[in-house]
């Protein structure tokens, strides 16, 4: 699997090596990361990839806001999306639909203790289906625990990805 | 597998039912939530418990705090201290092992951007090893995810949960 | 009055001994107390102990929530509504009513401030009389105090409290 | 009583009339009041009104500041020191003894959860006995009562508190 | 200018002292100060004094509060006003065009990276025009700084201000 | 002045333009930028950037971020640094006398309040003189002002600066 990442982009990520002392929770976190992001039904990979840049900047992830930020704007085909993101969600260009997404990702990493049922009804008024709802939740969840891993070794981004499609 | 679990225990966790609507998630989040937790080397599994509820308590996570603080009852045999570190991690009846534990996890939960080599190093010198290290940081970015999503969908611990091990 | 309240329940609670080196004080206290929390006209028993666990828990009092959390199991006749409250109050099993009342004395907790004549207005067409909402904030408000009392002297439950009633 | 204090300042403080509807909780709470403010054994009166001032000032108290400070200039005969007291605690003009007891007055305004028994070590090795260290924690207590109250009530201090000894 | 300041109030006001190090920036400084205080078209002199008193306490500035304190009570001929911003600018005496003006003040402090031209648009309805609108929002930008170069120095107001216009 | 910049860069900064409608604010801003920004004893140039970049992305300032992200990287000829700053502060990669001035200036932006003289001791003993010592707290406080005016009025970053040096 390295190796055709490696193949792919001329680099091997840190992440993969950050995380390979453990096999069995490397091929868990692949697998919960594969089946959220690489995906285009419902969310799009570019929407996908702007919660990941968003919520991961509020965690102070350098890891994570460099190389998902390289790799969302390969995806959104936007060069300014995602500092825009990072720096200052609130005021990024967005489109109405991705301005919904952006404010309940926010809103589920500080503050997922107060969502109820009526924030989830809000959100589908708002346009989003049950499917696109679980999808902004689980990917800022499953990014809550890769900034965490991320912080916790320093995981350095490769120099590559901050250059990367700007 | 849910089945082996109602063997076990006498009825379905609801966690299972929350994200059997998603086969693949469902997959790679207990092979992740098993290769952390059910396991004894380096921190034992009551340690492994505390980590969950103390730091799911932060988080506002009903669900977690009582199905976890009921398994905790169980390993630690002492019907305290689940409460103890739900409500107040600094003042619960721990050993100075456990505190170093509890402190370390708790600034996962919140503050895990300014962890730098030098809180490892400290780690070290307070008697924990690479891999309890690891195993703290680990869990607690796992339920980071964990409590995110069961809040997303207002996940209801079982009653059993409640009253056992009391 | 100690050995009254040691004939009923079989033991003396620990706020009892804690307080007792300053009787004048032991005696404002409890005046305090039993004027607020023995009476059930406008809000009910029930009602002003889930005002105690919720607010207590924010506080991250062990004393209050356990104690407490005891007896409004008691009152409300529910072993499962004390520890909802005490872990997540934005999410446990409430009326309308009892949802009105916990907000507020959720605010009263953090942010009594910035609380206006506005907010009183809303809360007299949310259904609260004046008397009620005056018991809110008063019960609030008390155990503002206790809990930091409690904290002050690291106050234990006794460990009858823990599992009394579930 | 409040003839004695109408006599005495020549005007009745808001306190007294906003807490007249309940006997009872009046009773107990000038009780509660008088022991721990009418004393100086310890802590000086003028020390007990600091507390008072900086606490209700983290609390947003307008009624506590406004009154207490015009009474603290008297216990101190100081005129700067409220203001100094209620704008930035960390900064106003302190002996030693003073900075100890205000910077744990601070820390039990927000933060009495956390505190251990080898705080109050670190305390009486500053310098305060167990009374003295009893009494910060429990005036900081029934203020963070108090305060409650007057924002329930937007309690206005009488305007004479205002520029009273300055 | 120092000399005419003198003259005019009887003393020198520290901060000329504090920063006359440095000339090129205490030129700087008072300019911008000049340009945004000592004009009354659109806001007040008053209400600009308003926005300096409210902001600078929410920054913990002796200097600022206690000298703007003064001349806010001078200019709005109110000797209670400034304690009132002070202490809890939500329950100060204003008007509802001076609550506009303190709450987005207040909103600028701390949370102006959420502001968007909504709330701007909000601002015009609520009757302020573009040009009260940077004022506001310039003035709360202004004292950001000087609260900052204050607290840096723990630049100490004069006694003379403390008592002034009371 | 715009022009010089224009012929300089090839395009004006935004920051130009949205600050021209006051005349007299516009140059007391440029004079103070100017006085601090464009001086190289004690602090160098692009230690003077990396204050700019970290503390204005903890105010969410994208305009600041941005430009002067890209003014970081030419002076300090790495490539890296500006997002390094941005994003995680805690983990960039920076010498020890550039750890204190970040730390320093990253106390400045949310804590100045409690900033004390031995606060600045302990920066001598660090290594800063008083004029570096100024000078951190100067440039916070110049771009606490920045920060929020750019925020007032959305202040894009020129296209330009986003890909500039990397």
């Amino acid at each position: 699997m390295i190796e055709t990442v490696q193949e792919k982009s001329g680099f091997i990520p840190n992440v993969f090596l950050a995380l390979a002392h453990r096999p069995a929770e490397f091929r868990a976190f692949f697998a919960a990361h594969d089946a959220l992001m690489d995906k285009s039904e419902g969310l799009s990979k570019a929407e996908r990839e702007m919660i990941v840049v968003a919520t991961s900047a509020i965690n102070d992830c350098l890891y994570c806001v460099v190389a998902h930020g390289a790799i969302l704007r390969i995806r959104a085909k936007n060069p300014l999306i995602a500092d825009q993101l990072a720096i200052n969600p609130w005021k990024a260009d967005l489109t109405t639909r991705e301005r919904v997404i952006i404010d309940f990702a926010l809103r589920m990493v500080d503050d997922s203790g107060s969502i109820t049922d009526d924030d989830l009804q809000q959100l589908r008024n708002d346009g989003l289906d049950n499917d696109e709802i679980w999808d902004v939740g689980a990917i800022t969840a499953f990014f809550a625990m890769s900034n965490r891993l991320a912080n916790l070794t320093s995981m350095r981004p490769n120099d590559e990805f901050f250059g990367m499609a700007r």
